[in-house]
């Protein structure tokens, strides 16, 4: 998408809609009461991302007026972490879905996908980052990328940066992403640019982590325009504790290798293959992955083939070793330490 | 079922089926390996509920050995918690589904049940109940229930009692029971006999609890075989814990109501009509009911349509009052303090 305009349905102050509850979001609320009227939807279901979830009901009781008495409106309970975690349950059983808080991952006319652009200014944040950023005419050219919610502002942040001179690298990165310059936790495709440093505008740590370890031979500047600090990602803390995890595990006896039953987190190839190359690997099959349901499972190191964020990220929090595929190939001695990379995760479903 | 050879199936000592890991139960190889080959099975799943998951991978080698290269073994990780909690997806998508440690819930020939019968005597702790029972010259009646594992052993109980010079009243519950005389956490059907006094044979504090609920005009004796204890049933520390949970929701502006959407707990019709008497209700789907996952909803009180056990066993360590529908119904006024009762499940799926 090459225009501001492509993404103003997410944006609040491009529609006329005043929301009764929270003025900074925009839940598309005529968007999916034309999708219910179309459809004579009896039942409507709503999925959050956990930070949304709060928001619910408002959106129910918003649902509730705009639509006929006999609209039953269900809230999935469901964790969701992504675009790649729809309730499939809740998706199959309701006339109307409406997944919120996320980018499509996958055209489906199963699901209404409502993005909720963030409304943070980025241009102060950008401002800042050219202190950390080497400039134009040492070096010229800057990759551009953001997450899903501030999709809505990337062709300001690229005005922004053509404006002081750099020439800005993008691209669209696969078929899991939907828009030229996004990136996923799991995914950086769209940072695989010619150019030696990469400004990565958005929150959290995870991000451009994954972003520097994909990216070795980069510098990637974070500016966070949510909590208004501008950093240098730094993977060496990560590379530690992911390089203790795999050495932990060499001693392993017994594997349990998970297959995440998630839409969108499934890789079947990877867990069979690691299942016909090892007897002592056992295929546990599962949703949400979490420390309680591995407990149970008397393992001494597990490779999970999900989502890639549950080992980097909530790797520590598990009581036996939990590693990506690629590490535990070099745990059991199938590579090389050094081949250890971030784990990625390409295509859809 | 009334001849204790009907019960041989799961009990190892009557088969001649020798297993290396563990000789206390009979996982039923033959019975499995036979339908992996009658149907050319490639892949086969197998759900173990939460105190079994650690013998799931033992089973796994034991099924490799006498299956062929090619079968696919998968352990299910999903939490399992009686035989109303299948996993679907599994069950799906495996050519053979084994669910270990229930009795059937339903006939269908998509799972093979295996039920575990615990081996453990239950004769010294029979006699010892003897102690508290109503002698029988005094109260000649004494229904008898138990638990899925000791099922195996229920005709041996009866003789016993009948021995000791008792009449043994017994019945089938309903649909949702596979065997007379059993008890499931969430249905005491079976125990609605012509009798004052009940002997539960059977480990865990839960079913007596709620058998001495559902039956508060008889005395409900606990026979441990496990822990090797004799108690009586005491109702009144959990009736204060309810009642206390009934009160804290009675201000509560918005009540979130729980639809479970595993295949053996759902209740919708009970979900429903909660939310078509209350605009502040909002119905929340999801399929494991825990605190973590009900968190991030901003509600000041719950109820749970789903498993029973939820609201009345792990309450308490839910943020905001958690009730049975039931309770729901005195905590908005439209019953009498004094109609509280224990959540009871009636039928399958």
């Amino acid at each position: 998408m090459s225009n501001e305009s492509a993404y103003s349905e997410g944006d609040l102050r491009n529609t006329g809609m005043a929301l009764k509850h929270d003025r900074e979001w925009d839940y598309e609320l005529e968007r999916i009461v034309d999708a219910i009227e179309e459809r004579d939807a009896e039942t409507v279901g709503l999925q959050f991302p956990e930070g949304l979830k709060r928001r619910g009901p408002k959106v129910a009781d918003d649902l509730r007026e705009l639509t006929d008495e006999g609209t039953t409106i269900m809230l999935s309970g469901q964790p969701c972490y992504g675009a790649c975690d729809l309730d499939t349950y809740l998706m199959k059983r309701t006339d109307v879905f409406v997944h919120f808080g996320h980018s499509p991952m996958k055209n489906t006319d199963k699901v209404i996908y409502v993005p909720l652009f963030s409304n943070v200014e980025i241009r102060p944040i950008m401002e800042e980052s050219l202190d950390t950023l080497a400039p134009p005419e040492e070096t010229p050219g800057v990759g551009l990328v953001t997450t899903a919610q501030h999709m809505n502002r990337f062709d300001e942040m690229r005005e922004f940066l053509e404006g002081e001179g750099y020439e800005v690298h993008t691209r669209r990165g696969d078929d899991r992403l939907t828009h030229e310059g996004q990136v996923l936790g799991c995914n950086y495709a769209s940072a695989d640019v010619e150019a030696d440093q990469i400004l990565y505008v958005g929150g959290g740590k995870f991000h451009p982590l994954g972003l520097a370890m994909e990216h070795p031979e980069k510098t990637v500047v974070i500016a966070d325009p949510v909590n208004n600090v501008v950093t240098v990602a730094d993977t060496e803390k990560f590379m530690k504790q992911r390089y203790g995890a795999v050495h932990r595990a060499m001693d392993a006896e017994k594997w349990g290798v998970i297959f995440c039953t998630k839409i969108g987190q499934g890789r079947w190839e990877t867990a069979q293959e690691i299942i016909a190359d090892n007897d002592d690997a056992y295929l546990i099959t599962m949703d949400e992955v979490t420390p309680d349901r591995l407990q149970n499972f008397d393992m001494d190191a597990f490779v999970n083939t999900g989502c890639p964020r549950i080992t980097t990220d909530d790797g520590p929090r598990f009581h036996k070793p939990m590693l990506t595929p690629g590490e535990y190939e070099i745990a059991v001695g199938n590579e090389p330490l050094d081949s250890l990379e971030f784990d990625t995760f390409h295509g859809t479903w």
